[in-house]
């Protein structure tokens, strides 16, 4: 019986009855994973089941129209950097995607609702055509809000003929595809909120997105060490739903013994980083982080400014205090591995952060507009804020899985081609969107990158 | 008796009975020349007329919100590029201008909109406090429109009770700032109008800002070479209505007798600049001018666009043909003294303009929604264009005249600063306000800026 | 009896007898690979002989210096970008290495040569000291080359009284960051030739830094995919002799079956892909590649140049026709990635090239003053061109082995913190110290990086 | 009797009897100024006397080899910004000016030492041909200061041929190029101690050009300011002499009455403007000054250095104790400027000081290599400091006087192309050569520029 990872005594007695549940689950003989959590016809998307395809369609398309209807028409037309989008190019963006990559080469004689829209609106699909440029998506001013809804409607009312037309399901290539495109319209709904804040952030007024929200800081728990076995195991996605073609092939690949924190860094804990001079001391940082910090004279995360001596942080309600037991969020992969150096840890590989989420289901405070901010720890042990609060840095680089083939066309440029240079980020945030997370999700960004809901989670190696 | 300037016979030999009249007017003994134009009741704003004031005011200000009503929410929320503001910036600022020199001095008790608004649409004055970053204007998403046109009416509400109070007229400080004030709203009229020109160009789709108005390109005439005496002149304002403390004080200079070109340079002629290489030869480049060819790889003027082998123009309009009897636009100071030495000629100095001006009337085609673009020349001798179509780059740097005083407080920060590094351009274009342009009004721009309406008159050394 | 990895039947029939003997090597039950090569007395250095010590410390310390003496104090002064030193500054912070770790802890006594030479000298590590900038060595004219090689001799007649001091032999402690000393400055005389090739390079004569070297493009041989079982490997070093910290801990790693390619692609084959419009189609490009293409306006690989329709590259020999059976040199990440794609193909990972690489022995042609650039295949069978020609990139991320621990201290900062945003390359190049390779050895730069002899080496799933 | 500028009663009653008998001077009837001092045999070059113009080659040409023969070779290669040039090019441009302009031209069958010094060699000629980049100029280590010097020695070979081949002199055209180039290579004197005083001054060892020379800061005197009427003046150089092209034509221009520091401003009095938030408040500030300061966080002059509490100063004798009676240097337009406000006056313009100047000799204390820094004003009243010490920022921006022509070809573009964006400054400083001053000399540079010698004479108008 070759085990291949579960929880063993790490640095912690406190492991409690439900692991030792979990624990066996583990031990059992199929060497994989439960993918009941997967099945759950509430979250996930199938692209096989006509009936889901449709309703799924129309309920995340509506998610995304009313996340912008929470924001005023110059709210949505600001791209406050490079790397963000107006909400106005989000919603006209996922809006192309399904025209270009279904209704063009599917739907016979479909007229596109504007020639330019495939200039304005390619994101970055080569293999369409030539793009304007990303930093000055905030410049185009026309196409007007009402048109970008307009065009919303005329592809939404042309998706729905062509899903009603085929009440028997589609080929699986198009539903694959229309699959695909509402992942990718979910991704972007998590980019208009992340994006959106940015934008507020730059306002002196300090706006809130959602001002009726709070940030509950209450909780917490001791850190603990989880320990797990590691060994052969198999890492990638394996089931029956949709993933991106990055979670692929599932593979085998060798864990050594590792141990995972229970939970994440806290604000409070990195606070004291903060106050040990962390961002003075190039010691803890790599060479690129120190450089950048330097460079951006950077002494605390995005989004916290101390006022008249109090520490405050910038969230989807507005300027709000900030709570200790609420996890750090908006650090990137330098200000991640500096604090795990200054708190004699590492950051996790992908591998080990996958295999270990197993023994958790899929659960956490995904969107929600009572709380766009992640939460504090509940006060228990063993592993938890896997998914729903923040996204946690890993040590992997962003790569292709032995055996991994880009796609023929253009689809194949949606995660190929950005396999250098990025870290893998490993769970799911509190912006998520509702049934987007998976234990294999990928998700990958610059190593400088702040504005996503990323935070810390500790690992080490087994004793 | 000492002639100061008049026109004699130049390289021309179509002097027409006009011009002779206007010499006689010239080579009178007052050495001054009428101030008449100046004293036209519907143009020029007149501090010390309490009826005039209240007038003007009401009009300036509906003239701006004229403007701005005619653009979406979008089109008045872009930056295009640092040194342009959106339009609910310009909305803003010119209203701040007025609650911060006129209604908090003076008004006992005036409570302000909006503490926050002093950082917000501070242009520049250092004297009031810090300003947010110019560059970054177009990120301020809130206050919306809604609040923007909400603190126009307060404030022009509050200024309105403020002049009906002092019927009889109000101390000459106070009408001098007011007047200024109205005066600075002008030009924030013209910058509103060139700034969402470049907004609107970076659109792929050429959207017009008045898509009913056309550009007349009928017309045109032989250009010639006016003579002019020169002499011990006075250059800068003498009257008694309002003129910029950078016009301030008249004084004495000596110039050497010269020709000024009756008309503007066309497209027509710039094209075949284009077309002989002028973009191509170093030869006829300021050094720095050529740096900018090199870098920007420029090769014909903003805006001109070549489009399946036709030359089309964008105006406020929309793309049309490019009309070679049309004065060349947007031309910047290099453009006009690479061009000017191609042909053999010069710019004209700032007073060389300034006195061979007084031989004409404060007329021409200022901002007119019917045509918001220069028109072609008339098919008649004599000077012409030198009012409302394009700003005239003279190779004067712009610096204080002698004499000239800083003002004391924040107002002395309107013009004086900015006395390094930038050209004086005379004359007023087409999207001057009405009632703007005076003979000795000095505009000014650095020499690589492109997006004013900045065309080119010839000049050289009288033989 | 667990085979780990050896040839299988790839892509090709051509299969020698000389592997077969190789690849009953493969399949012994040490599962280990031969350590033959390592203890090779005239290559390796060995930190637990004394007198291999001695003897390595004044033969790598009379190459640096041989190198240095063939250019002129002004070739030795330039850096010709930020990633290049001067020669000077190499001749130095070698020094300064020796200086800083041996004499000043461990020679009682010992007074340092200047004090300032601790701020100009140190490359990058933090615990030591603040650095002058790395992008202004050049700048510092003064210490001159005279002073320069003053302190060279100062510090090498210190080592040697220490060396000598110890005829049984010293600490390991200190012994073994003599070895760190040796191999960093033999890793230095790499630097030192790749950066004089660029700061030779941007001269327009193209001097050459041995002009009476050649370049031999004799041979070639057909490509071939070699194939390789992979399994649970073991990965790293495993020896008595010098490694570095990257190459430990030895650990296991699971590879599936590969094919790797016999030889390196040549300049010929290269060609190919330049003439196919390789540079101008994105759809081979990374994301981040496709945009340095773009800003860099790039069309063929660096030190490439086409001069009367003839194709010529820049050697250290001087400019020499672009012979089409030498390796393609000097090509980024990002080209060797879109090479591959186009190939049909994709780069090794750094565990498949090691395991692959133990078929054959630890020869190639390192440096050699006779031909300081790649050589063209052998006319034979077989893997080939391993070691001795360009390093090769592979598709790995620069990361720690599982279970890499950074040490303690300044020499902590050798290797670890650069382990961000870097690719790594595998082999050794025609600029390699004789004795500094080793299977195991991980070179890293970042995927722009194209001045050091970098090359690529196909390789492709096992169907 | 048109009196045209004399001194006249100022802030001062200390008019000595020196400046009454110059007062007499200057109101003669001739209304020019004495040439005297230009035609002294010592100081100026004469193209019109063969003997004078062998004897200048000769000894400007060794001048500057003396200059280059104080540092080492690796002094002389150094580039520590883009404005600034290696000593080594300095070298080799001076003689292909020779090259260029005389001997290819003017003798027949010249050959061209080396085609490639064309390319290399060419400052900014664009008539000529392509220039190797500028701001790259560091990085040419070949040829090597053996060629450069061989190509000094080769030109000057032919060039004395040249010259003791017409015993009866050169036609005007040729002595006037002559004359040119050794007026260049004076100019470049001045630069070479410039550029190399910035190369020196990026090493934390703060080596000196000439460490036996000292910086005395004995005397100065109480600032004065002197009147001087104005009126209708002539401005620009009549004579026979050499003069630059922007110094001509000669001309008519009003100046109104106006008062003139008798000295320069002193370190000490800058300190209390630095010591008073000079560089803190914006009020003082150029808005493009304001720009700078903030940018580049400037806090006092270039080459000030407070070091352990101490205020130091780096000169080309090394680090030395700031001395507050020497002359304020290395301060650039902007910050000249601001002083001036700070101090309740204002900077010259051209036309005052050159008027100004002609009461005083054409003395001063020019390049010496026993002082190579300005030297504290003598106890004494009356204008001093004109000549020898610093250049003095003027408010002129520089532009060609009127009827001021471009020469044709090549020469043409030594001064017009850069009349945009730079300012004029008058005098000559402790580094221009001698024989190098006219009272009409134009001297011009951007407003951010410091590294020059140049520094501050305050004016203000006449009350």
């Amino acid at each position: 019986m070759a085990v291949l990872s579960y929880p063993i005594s790490g640095s912690t007695l406190k492991l409690t009855r439900v692991y030792l549940i979990i624990l066996y689950m583990h031990t059992c003989e199929t060497q994989r994973y439960s993918e009941k959590h997967e099945r759950d016809p509430v979250s996930a998307i199938k692209p096989d089941h006509p009936a889901s395809l449709r309703k799924h369609f129309s309920s995340v398309r509506r998610l995304t129209g009313t996340l912008a209807s929470r924001l005023s028409v110059e709210d949505q037309s600001v791209q406050s950097m490079p790397d963000a989008s107006p909400t106005k190019w989000h919603l006209a963006h996922t809006t192309w995607f399904f025209e270009t990559f279904i209704l063009k080469p599917f739907v016979p004689g479909y007229e596109v609702v504007d020639e330019q829209y495939d200039y304005l609106f390619n994101s970055y699909y080569n293999s369409i055509g030539e793009q304007y440029p990303r930093a000055r998506r905030g410049m185009i001013t026309r196409p007007g809000m009402d048109h970008i809804l307009e065009y919303r409607h005329a592809v939404d009312d042309a998706m729905g003929d062509f899903l009603n037309a085929s009440p028997d399901g589609l080929p699986e290539e198009i539903s694959a595809l229309i699959a695909l495109g509402l992942n990718h319209e979910q991704q972007h709904q998590e980019l208009l909120l992340t994006d959106i804040k940015h934008g507020l952030s730059v306002n002196p007024a300090f706006p809130a997105f959602e001002p009726r929200g709070s940030v509950s800081g209450w909780g917490g728990s001791e850190l603990e060490m989880i320990g797990y076995h590691g060994g052969l195991v198999h890492v990638g996605y394996r089931g029956e739903g949709f993933c991106f073609d990055n979670e692929l092939p599932e593979h085998k690949c060798y864990v050594y013994p590792f141990n995972l924190a229970s939970r994440l860094v806290s604000n409070g804990e990195y606070q004291q980083f903060v106050a040990d001079g962390g961002y003075r001391q190039p010691g803890h940082w790599l060479s690129d982080g120190w450089s950048w910090v330097q460079a951006a004279d950077v002494s605390m995360p995005l989004y916290w400014h101390e006022i008249d001596g109090q520490l405050l942080e910038f969230t989807l309600h507005g300027l709000k205090p900030l709570k200790p037991a609420v996890p750090v969020c908006h650090v990137n992969y330098f200000e991640a591995c500096a604090y795990a150096s200054w708190a004699g840890k590492r950051l996790p590989t992908e591998q080990e952060w996958e295999i270990a989420s197993r023994s958790v289901q899929l659960e956490g405070d995904f969107m929600n507009f009572d709380q766009l901010h992640p939460r504090a720890a509940k006060a228990r042990g063993g592993l938890q804020q896997m998914f729903g609060d923040v996204w946690q840095w890993t040590q992997s680089a962003y790569n292709g899985y032995p055996g991994f083939k880009v796609a023929e066309g253009a689809v194949g440029e949606y995660n190929g081609k950005f396999m250098c240079g990025q870290q893998v980020l490993r769970g799911a945030s509190c912006v998520t969107s509702p049934g987007h997370a998976r234990h294999s999700y990928r998700n990958f960004f610059p190593p400088g990158a702040q504005w996503q809901f990323s935070g810390i989670r500790l690992a080490q190696d087994a004793k």
